[in-house]
């Protein structure tokens, strides 16, 4: 359905505009849209109003249907009734108008003669090339081309996009940017039902539009597939600009709500968390903050790391700044010894020079302290990002009205400090909804301003986290060859050919061993004068004895487990009451035999998992072994393929990480063979499509390596290679 | 110094103030304060300028000294500096003032010298019986007198206190509530240094004055011995009305900040946050949220649980608020079938009836479907607050103007709804910064508005906390009896004439049996040849064998330790590999022999500690064994001595508890036996100050009861009983 010159929906910056259903009534759709592009100054000679009785609307020349308007128009706003729909797009595409706005609710997600009228709807815009914002939506507004479809009346021109499942979010955002005074917006687009246009596209549209500098996406659920566009686009916009997505449906109640809502698809939220994040999506998981972070991110230059310094004027809110500083994982920048000496030369004996730096009244008279200690912290090389905090800016508001000129002067020097140094500098103040000038000026030029440290701390947060993943991607590797080896697609045919649902474990290591991971040496035994003929490595060894059967998944459970068997008596003892445990469990069980492998040294159990992710397809999954991942839930994940920052970053993220630094007096675990082991599962997995479910568990990480003790591979319904 | 007459502070409330060091200098605070008094409408008959020079200041009658005063005085601002501040209580002790603000800084945080000034402070304040707020503070308002000593223009009367270490986080709550509109302040107290007056005691004031509904706390640190008398005044002030506390200095980084700040004590926050809870105390960590968690609790009827019920006319506000309110552990009611057959009846087609209830559009014309639904829900027994999010109280505001009497007439009968049915109603609304009308009537009668839903849902679950809080309270013991046993007693006596400076494990676990705790038994041996006499118990199980030496605390590093000995002749290796190991690890050590004891069945390994916290002292830690106290840090504490409810909610605080509950398929942990041990642990503990230190670790808990596996106890220098 999508053709190249259309790819960026050009159509959403439109110079005409047709109203279908235009109407002389003040309370509907069709008369409010008009009225606003009339009060908004778009040129009205490209207003178009359809309606079939109607000579003018709002003193416009009206039509009665498109085909009469002679001149070419770039976009519908189509107010028409659902039923209406299939015909109404047929004639936007006959009339060549490249785009509709459906507005009209009552198709997919009321029942199935909503779900035929949709079908109908989505034929005729394949048959005449008409791609359809919605339905479902309450509109779209882009400000730089005076079109508000939406009939918000405070939304001011800015450079934040906004793309929304949900249209009273937006308004949110407009009401909060309203408060703060100096935010405003390019494009916002209600994507309704997403029948056609899904969110990945839209993302590819902010992405292109030269108006906006960072993009706040509300997501609810993805469409069927459109996950894993999403993140691929996603990687591609996060070069040029932020996208900063707050996705609700995070908990299970969550998601009956969302689905109910949507209709769409709503995973885990710590997956669809993580493998954003991957993609160097912003994630922000407090409504309330995302705002900020969108206009932070869409100003500040990108730090080079994440050491923080704080310059304040009260010890108070200093203390509350570092807490939230050192509890959202950032660093207190360590002042160099050359810039001790200068804030010491600069600031009076009670000011505290150790960051967090108390300038300790010495603005009190003279604001001009503020810029001195901005030079002074900006030029030292250990300080990546500054932040002022306390009451910078509302000294004429707080103490008298004579410092207001001192104050600007401040503020213009701290401007040309901060770009002078092409460091980040954010403020905050407790003034900043009374908007005093010094602080409109700090905004108006690439300084953020905000009320509570918690929304700065979180902003600076996710700006060196933005700049940390645009530095990764720009060193990813592009997906790598995914054509499997013949010996692992070797394995699946015999597999699928017996009408197995799952690998046996030996085949699963052995699929493991082809793409050159090392599995421990092991054996399968098919009789008990098999048990007379076994090499040293295994003969010499304390055993591992487990039945190897299709028809037995869950071995302990059988019986089919036996552990540090050693010796010959005693293996001979273990074959006969594992194959007489399974025979007992399941009489008709088709045994192959018991599997002899030696017991590995201790160490650490992780687990690594893999899953096809209905949103986004292959994931990888790695955390801690046994109450970890099933108590506390500590794992993350990635999508597959990864990069090996990805894989270093999924294990560095897990909360019980120092457990495998040696936390309790063990060696420190050898992560690069467990990055190597994770890479080439990665490998595998995405080689591999024949894979549904894969479980290396326990991995016993050990400073030495990593022994994987267990494998279990479940297979995808057989389809062609993807 | 504190006298029964003076204990609630009344100076605080003056009808009469000198200020000393009066000035005509506008910059000066001794100017300020007096233009604010006139300004604010405090009696100008009742000002007293105190200055050598100025016959009169700002047209009040200025003194030369106090005692040329005839009239009586309240209290006393005191502007001048701190070298002249022992000669001037003094003073106002001659005057019979019973209070003075002092707002001189460079006392006890600047060295030596302001150390002896504020000592010679302080005895002069002893001797004259004058009560000091600060120094080193910015002052003190009481709205409710007219009395704002700190020259904050913007500070609304109201019903909230404020007590704070930072003049500026105060000024931060004001701009906030100037902001929010409809809300306001009675008291600020600064406390500064603290020299007197310390944090608990102004907590009895804030408990005492009929003005304060809720009273916010900002705290650095709390000066030595308060912390505990801060809980105990919390205890009872939350009967009566919410104390809302917000600790900075919570992170390794933000304690330098805070120390470097105040001087006082900053203890680990985790601890500061639990036992403050215990004691009913609300703690936010966000200060952000701080103001609108007071308004809140301040003003809402207590729930009688945690289920909620959100009413939305925005799918994306019912979705955000979903997320928000499970993951705060609040709970989304489950509505009765009549609740849901009255639902119908009352909404469109469209409407989700499950909670949250969507009225989908049934509002966009006449509001008074919010107050329908409220009504409904409100009576159902399922349901203990009721959030109404989105647009509520806007429509005017987004839609028509001519929606307002509409939206004034629905606000008014949720009003009274919330009323005759006595249960907590939150809304939340994007256009609450515009103020609309609905929106105020909605807040001025007692139902708090907010622009985000994390804030609403924070304020919910602080209020559900608070009301469990109270409840728990109210049912919760007096102290117990702090007589210790004799038989305890003794043992602690022969260690102290030992000159030892811990208990040996076997005292140990004998002083536990003395509180009628139950400890394996287990036997020293202090020959081979009292291994031949075993008792059956001991003889016939699987032992523990450990070394006995005031010398030797490490017993594994020392070779001391050997586990699961059978049988007469392992037991006498084992015997001879320990007595020989200890004398290889230290040759003079003093041996008393080797412990025997069974080993203990398998089970959860949990922790419990004691330790005497310098800020809150004795204080319990409970926690699971191993890397969930090493490294995930997953502990609860409560101060002791503790009720049955603490030891339960301590347990249930863990991040982990479900491993308790019988996680991996064992059988869930006998809960009862676990209280039970706390609670006899905590009586022992608060019977004897002689413990500095106490670890019972690990503790085996199983289903059939917890075995105490090591015992270990650390003495504090022996001190009368206290």
């Amino acid at each position: 359905m999508k053709t190249s010159e259309e790819k960026h929906l050009q159509f959403l910056a439109p110079k005409s505009i047709a109203i279908i259903g235009a109407s002389n009534k003040p309370e509907k759709r069709g008369y409010q849209a008009i009225a606003q592009l009339k009060a908004d100054g778009f040129d009205q000679s490209k207003i178009f109003p359809i309606n079939p009785k109607a000579p003018d609307i709002l003193g416009i020349k009206a039509y009665p249907s498109l085909m009469d308007v002679q001149e070419s128009i770039d976009i519908a706003l189509v107010c028409t009734p659902a039923s209406s729909l299939p015909a109404v797009i047929a004639d936007c595409g006959r009339k060549g108008i490249r785009g509709a706005v459906i507005l009209a609710a009552g198709m997919s997600e009321m029942g199935e003669e909503g779900k035929l009228l949709e079908q109908n709807m989505l034929a005729a815009a394949k048959e005449w090339n008409v791609r359809l914002v919605g339905p479902n939506t309450n509109g779209v507004f882009n400000l730089h081309c005076n079109l508000n479809m939406v009939g918000v009346s405070d939304a001011g021109k800015g450079d934040i996009g906004i793309l929304s499942q949900s249209g009273n979010v937006m308004l949110g955002f407009v009401a909060e940017a309203k408060r703060k005074g100096g935010v405003g917006f390019s494009t916002y687009i209600g994507v309704g039902n997403q029948s056609d246009i899904r969110l990945s596209e839209y993302l590819e549209y902010f992405g292109d539009d030269e108006n906006t500098a960072a993009t706040t996406v509300y997501i609810e659920g993805f469409k069927e597939g459109d996950g894993r566009r999403f993140l691929e686009v996603a990687r591609q916009v996060v070069h040029k600009k932020p996208v900063v997505v707050y996705k609700s449906g995070r908990t299970a109640a969550g998601q009956v709500s969302a689905s109910s809502h949507t209709g769409s698809l709503a995973g885990s939220y710590q997956l669809t968390r993580d493998v954003l994040r991957q993609a160097g999506v912003t994630v922000v998981s407090e409504s309330d903050k995302v705002l900020s972070v969108a206009e932070a991110l869409g100003e500040l230059p990108l730090p080079k790391g994440n050491r923080v310094a704080i310059l304040c004027d009260s010890g108070g809110h200093g203390t509350i700044t570092t807490d939230a500083l050192v509890e959202a994982g950032l660093v207190l920048a360590e002042l160099s010894p050359d810039t001790l000496t200068r804030l010491k030369a600069t600031l009076p004996p009670a000011a505290a020079l150790n960051n967090p730096i108390d300038v300790a009244g010495a603005t009190d008279e003279d604001t001009s302290a503020f810029a001195d200690c901005t030079d002074i912290l900006l030029q030292d090389d250990n300080v990546d990002v500054l932040m002022i905090v306390g009451m910078v800016g509302a000294y004429s508001v707080r103490f008298s009205a004579t410092l207001l000129e001192n104050e600007m002067e401040t503020s213009r020097r701290i401007i040309d400090l901060a770009h002078k140094y092409g460091k980040p500098v954010v403020a905050q103040c407790v003034y900043q909804p009374l908007k005093p000038k010094p602080l409109l000026m700090l905004r108006e030029h690439g300084i953020p301003v905000f009320i509570w440290a918690e929304t700065a701390i979180r902003c600076v947060k996710e700006l060196v986290d933005y700049a940390q993943a645009r530095r990764r991607l720009a060193s990813t590797n592009p997906h790598p060859d995914a054509t499997p080896k013949s010996a692992g697609t070797a394995i699946f045919d015999k597999a699928y050919a017996e009408g197995r649902a799952a690998l046996f474990e030996s085949e699963a290591k052995d699929l493991l061993r082809t793409y050159g991971i090392t599995v421990p040496a092991e054996l399968v035994v098919r009789s008990e004068a098999d048990l007379d003929s076994l090499p040293a490595e295994i003969a010499d060894a304390s055993l591992a004895m487990k039945i190897v059967s299709k028809d037995i998944l869950h071995k302990t459970d059988a019986g089919g487990v036996k552990l540090k068997v050693q010796g010959t008596q005693e293996r001979l003892a273990a074959y006969r009451e594992i194959i007489a445990n399974a025979k007992r469990y399941k009489a008709d069980a088709d045994i192959e035999g018991v599997l002899l492998a030696p017991m590995l040294k201790p160490g650490v159990e992780v687990i690594l998992g893999v899953t096809q992710d209905p949103t986004f397809g292959p994931v990888m999954m790695f955390g801690l072994g046994g109450v970890f991942v099933e108590v506390l839930k500590d794992v993350a994940f990635r999508s597959i393929p990864l990069a090996e920052t990805d894989a270093r970053e999924m294990i560095e993220q897990i909360r019980a990480v120092e457990i495998l630094n040696g936390a309790r007096g063990t060696d420190p675990v050898n992560r690069e063979a467990l990055v190597e082991l994770i890479m080439k599962l990665s490998d595998l997995v995405w080689k591999h499509p024949e894979i549904s479910e894969l479980d290396l568990n326990p991995v016993i990480a050990r400073a030495d390596g990593c022994s994987i003790a267990d494998a279990r591979i479940i297979m995808a319904v057989r389809k062609d290679h993807e």
